[in-house]
């Protein structure tokens, strides 16, 4: 039955389709006068791209959340964003356990390793896993922060504030609503609003899986190489790109300067962590130095892990890539990570993955630098490569995107969201069985 | 005998000392009193940076050649490209053949399939038969630019002109004694020098295994797996380049649009076919537009093929790479080329070549928006890229650079020529054998 009912179903098809809808009714709901402060509603392009950010959580902003809309209008937004982020993940999640399923023993274990979902009910209890997870994590988020801006605002902003904010981040939507596309940088030194977030973010970045792993650790006390990869991975990038961005930025008078040291190691942290990938921001972006955005864009192109609420070529593709390269440079064949054998066929899915993901940015930013003429080559490779991790930080070029540039953006965040997990499937389902030697290592891939 | 001789040696310690010295050699020349039309001889650095561009055929310059130097200094500079493009070339060819030697029978097949040398004077008749390529080309080639140039000039300086943009040309290294940084750009209409320069980038940059298997294909009817991809991608990116420059520039005032359309289609055909990787330019390459200019970067980090007197990851890199992600997405589990597989560490070594550049072009161009603070980051980003593949185009940082900039510059330079052969030698020493299930076709990657 089970199996029957997942067979007859084209998951990508689901996908594209389910998110295309949801961004129809967005736009539609947006452009109602209700929406905005105005009264005039949004326009329809400016409203599909709102919608489009929000659901595939993307948070490119064409006009200020916060001044621009009305609490209807940023409920729509909300909505958007926890059914985008939630769908997404669940089905990024059920997308591996179906291709698990139905492809081959092996793929299967990524699932039987870290979920133990053996049992029929098995794709029942994982989507409530997630939402569950989803519930007490934002919930938890949401209560922190409306205590924290409770102190700045009436009590009332400040719940919804903190619920808003709490579901953005843990989704990795990047929207606020500070007003003036000023993003969190009032907030920039505060200890609360720093530790709650990016907890919030590391925790919809990293993925239900291993979130899933992570809390039933204390009963199993072991972690799947999958798990294991990616917490690894995850740890360096934030700590190498904070103490980066710490260094390349301590003396700019723009940002970290003026903090004290405390400040400037929340600041550092921050920058680094929201390009996996939540597009909120505590510094302001555009006053970054050429070197931090340069480093922030790698960053965003890695960006989140797989399973997750995040976007980018996913934190094990490059993990994976690095180790290809290692084994390579040390003459080993196979490509191990604790112990345990990748198989080629993973090291292909990452180059793949890796390599399509670069052609569309730079086809991309190719066609931009032609519709934006006169914009910094770097504002426009930024922007782009922020549109298809779906990160959402901008260098300010969003509003001042020209109609095609518009219309671009907004193919790419929906390419960005849907498109590396529709690739993944198309991987998978073609791919034919090889002839192990021995039992290899999987991680999942996109 | 022959075996002994080449096991002793460490051929990339050979490269790396020999092209080590030949810089430094020429460091000492290009500074002294003699060298310059000033009679100052040139600053260490600027003396070192310039043989090092010389010496691996990059073409960047801090100061312009045909001003700053005297005859004497000229014909330094050229003995270095000529000792540079030749070595390179003829190094690049015997590691092929070396390491198909030592390594396995398969990889002794790109070699017999195009030299068919299989007899004990093979080496020596194979460098005997680049050095007769070589003159045959640059004379030839040398001779039509005379004649040309001859209208323009006294016959004396008309041969001079002539040898030397035949020989910088044929090496790839994009020197010229035009003046004030011009470049070509005089002769951009000229179908002479157009169809001489291009002839001869052409020949330099498709390889010498490539150029021996034409030159016998009358008699043998055939080319082997090898010349047949880079025959077709060096096909399809500069008539595909040469299609994109014309549309993009074709209204640009000060590159194509005043031009007649023979000289449009010349000026965009010169530009798609100089980043393979020449480096010498008939348009003003900070005039032509973003997008042109992004295409050139990513022409440039594709660069040559090898075994040329080229640079970059390689046509047959990228030329597998594109078969991975192609047979990826269409469920195939084996690459193929015009009927033959490429075996899975030939797309390995394909991605090994290709990350570790981009790393390497990532992290020059990151510590250069440190070191060159208020430059563009295209400007920094098309620098990078072409010292990397040695190409030796500019948006005109290279006089500008600062200290530590040309130090930097310097380093990728050498870094560019030497170390992807490097690579390329270190990861087919190591590598064992591998169990094969059928016979696979083979391309030399790097
Ligand atoms: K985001
Ligand atoms: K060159």
């Amino acid at each position: 039955m089970r199996s029957k009912l997942f067979y007859r179903m084209d998951p990508p098809k689901v996908l594209v389709f389910g998110f295309g809808a949801i961004i129809l009714l967005g736009t539609l709901l947006l452009s109602l006068p209700a929406s905005t402060v105005d009264g005039k509603g949004l326009p329809i392009l400016d409203a599909l791209f709102t919608a489009t950010s929000a659901t595939c959580v993307t948070g490119l902003v064409v006009v200020d959340t916060g001044d621009t809309f009305t609490r209807f209008g940023e409920m729509v937004i909300l909505s958007m964003i926890q059914v985008g982020g939630l769908g997404f993940m669940s089905f990024a999640t059920l997308l591996a356990f179906i291709l698990g399923k139905r492809i081959s023993f092996k793929e299967r274990l990524i699932i039987q390793e870290s979920l133990n979902n053996e049992t029929v009910e098995g794709i029942v209890r994982l989507v409530k896993r997630i939402f569950l997870f989803t519930a007490v994590i934002e919930i938890t988020g949401g209560i922190i922060l409306t205590l924290r801006f409770s102190q700045d605002m009436a009590a009332g902003k400040a719940i919804y504030f903190g619920f808003f904010h709490a579901v953005s981040n843990f989704n990795n939507a990047g929207f606020d609503l500070m007003g003036g596309f000023k993003g969190l940088t009032a907030y920039a030194e505060d200890p609360i609003v720093n530790i709650t977030m990016i907890t919030l973010i590391s925790l919809g970045g990293i993925g239900f899986i291993v979130m899933n792993e992570l809390f039933d650790y204390r009963k199993t006390r072991r972690l799947s190489l999958h798990s294991k990869i990616v917490l690894a991975l995850s740890a360096i990038l934030v700590f190498g790109g904070a103490l980066l961005i710490f260094i390349l930025e301590f003396n700019n008078p723009s940002t970290l300067k003026p903090m004290t040291l405390t400040g400037k190691i929340f600041g550092a942290f921050y920058q680094a962590v929201t390009p996996r990938t939540a597009g909120s921001n505590t510094l302001n972006i555009p006053d970054l130095k050429q070197s931090t955005l340069f480093l922030i864009i790698f960053l965003m192109f890695i960006g989140a892990s797989p399973g997750s609420t995040g976007g980018g070529i996913k934190t094990t593709t490059f993990a994976v890539l690095i180790g290809a390269v290692k084994s390579q440079i040390r003459g080993r064949e196979d490509v191990t990570f604790f112990g345990r054998r990748m198989d080629h066929t993973i090291i292909s899915k990452s180059l793949t993955v890796t390599l399509i993901s670069l052609f569309l940015i730079g086809l991309v930013t190719m066609v931009l630098t032609i519709t934006e003429p006169g914009k910094e080559f770097l504002m426009i490779f930024f922007e782009t490569v922020s549109a298809f991790s779906t990160v959402g930080l901008s260098m300010g070029l969003t509003p001042e995107l020209s109609l095609y540039g518009k219309i671009l953006i907004t193919i790419t965040m929906f390419a960005g969201r849907v498109g590396p997990l529709t690739l993944a499937y198309a991987i998978a389902k073609k791919r034919k069985e090889d002839h192990y030697r021995y039992p290899a290592g999987k991680v999942m891939i996109g």
